[in-house]
């Protein structure tokens, strides 16, 4: 139905209540990421109109390109029918992946001659071309 | 890196372990939807070619399509740079949304001009025309 912003925060990692957030190129539609946001860094999205996310691994909240300036501008965000995901649609400065690719989904695990097969028999191979080089960006590890 | 399929299945919802599934339409590139998969879904969806996904409500493989005919035939799989998250690219059979829309992500929650804006005005509104009536497909409730 319509009316007020009610989501469900049902996905819970380390007592943490989320929702899980796809990120997807405002003009191609390419798939960028995804993540998990809490109520808190849905709020911080849409009061400042760049994407945060909650850092499963850290247990913070997380500015997304804060430290390599890749922030994502979201020009609109959907929810699903069960209310707990959200779809941002956003401008991609720079790449959204921090290996160094547009977005994150850069390797292929079946191609349409491969779906059929025994999966065991997968390979998985990258199809996307690198834009950035990640230690430029991020430092030397 | 290249190499034989592993994936990271690292969510975990009442003990089992998961990756997150997008599926996308594989000509528009328009998201459907977002589910889990465990192992066994994803050696389903692998070997047959049609989306399989685990219900973390019902506990249960979930062969999507399976009671409404709205299947989606797999053309393309692939995995982001974590390996816990594969995006499907499919052509979909009907609707992906029991609810009776193309998409599950049929509300938007911010559009361009109300981002920026207290997250508390935000208002849900459906912006996706229903493409067939829900009792019709599975039966009145």
């Amino acid at each position: 139905m319509d009316g007020p912003l009610e989501l469900n925060f049902r996905h819970e990692v380390k007592g943490e209540k989320l929702v899980i957030a796809i990120a997807q190129d405002y003009k191609t539609s390419e798939v960028l990421m995804v993540a998990y946001m809490n109520k808190e860094a849905l709020e911080k999205t849409i009061e400042t109109g760049k994407a945060h996310y909650w850092s499963t691994s850290r247990g913070k909240l997380w500015f997304k390109g804060e430290s390599s300036g890749h922030f994502q501008e979201v020009k609109e965000i959907l929810t699903d029918c069960d209310e707990d995901a959200v779809l941002l649609k956003v401008k991609q400065n720079g790449g959204a992946c921090h290996e160094g690719y547009f977005s994150c989904f850069f390797r292929q695990i079946c191609s349409e001659d491969s779906v059929g097969q025994d999966a065991g028999k997968c390979n998985v191979r990258i199809v996307k071309e690198k834009i950035f080089e990640p230690e430029k960006i991020y430092g030397e590890k």
